[in-house]
């Protein structure tokens, strides 16, 4: 088996380098200069035409999209280690938040970017207010849940929660105050204090 | 076995109707009408707080989000009707694209419609064009990926052309000449042939 992942730090490939170190899968681990534009070689473009990180290579087949990264390693290695659920209707739970996570999470943070850190010449104050009062709408969706379990997908820690956790780590980073969802701040902090976290830092 | 599957017309809920269509799995469709506010009472934002659709309930357990619905559908009962590939790396092949298409895709013609059919006074011609330029840059990815095979995640009809080629059908409405694409064309042509296109459509 090889595995080759292709990273850049502080992106959305962060969530695959905890899921790498959750599961201890040997890899190799590429570094993708983004300022210097490595994602726009020719190599890189015929493994991944989108020119982004993250990019796995499971033996010689390019995957991208985080979420599909994590869906594909949590179904090839994660069942037997305890970190993906069976195929099943636990299963689907843990594919609605992945997915969640990249498209509805993703695009309101997406527009939040834009509306806060956009060309000053268009910053428009209500425009910020809204788009910022969109993503504590979906905090709000995720606080919930969390009150029902302790891990977004069930009883028990999951890939769910590195993909999920590790993006809610970098949205707070954005400028936002975690202490108003004391059920995400808790569930984090149940999430960054695991060896494999650990692991991934290290890493 | 129950599945209610909660629709809205010419919604991303078509794909998961074709889809629906294609497996001729038996269930309740349920039609949520947007116009009235269905998806904001409070039994329906029970089942998805998010407050949308599509959603499918199997077996009491609720699914939101159309990529991770056609993944589970797919996983579930694809596999052994030839219409999704077992788990490995041709499932990673089809992983990789159902979540391209809400995540990458998704966004840029978000992007699109905010900007080509957001308030007049804020328009501005030179952002819908570059939004226009960044959906038929994906187009053209998708355009030298049918050029290696004729279905999206390889030799055969899968439950990833019902969801990418829907989808790609909705945004041909919007204004986008499929006839610069003809490798997109001829794809979109192949599968709304099948038999199952005409039941989605006939449901």
């Amino acid at each position: 088996m090889s595995l080759v992942f292709y990273y850049a730090p502080m992106s959305t490939a962060e969530t695959v380098n905890w899921a790498l170190a959750e599961l201890e899968i040997p890899h190799e681990k590429v570094v993708i200069d983004l300022k210097a534009r490595d994602q726009d070689k020719r190599g890189y473009r015929a493994l991944d035409p989108n020119g982004r990180v993250p990019l796995v290579v499971h033996d010689g087949v390019p995957i991208f999209e985080s979420a599909a990264i994590l869906i594909h390693l949590g179904e090839t290695f994660g069942v037997d280690r305890g970190l993906f659920p069976a195929p099943g209707l636990e299963r689907a739970l843990a594919l609605k938040w992945l997915v969640w996570t990249n498209v509805t999470l993703g695009a309101a943070v997406g527009r939040f970017l834009e509306k806060a850190f956009g060309p000053p010449e268009q910053k428009d104050g209500e425009a910020v207010g809204l788009a910022r009062a969109e993503v504590e709408r979906l905090f709000g969706i995720l606080e919930a849940e969390l009150a029902k379990t302790p891990y977004v997908a069930g009883e028990t820690f999951s890939l769910v929660d590195v993909h999920l956790g590790g993006f809610v780590y970098w949205i707070a980073s954005l400028g936002f105050d975690l202490t108003r969802w004391p059920g995400i701040a808790a569930w984090q902090a149940r999430c960054t204090s695991r060896p494999g976290h650990a692991r991934a830092l290290a890493s």
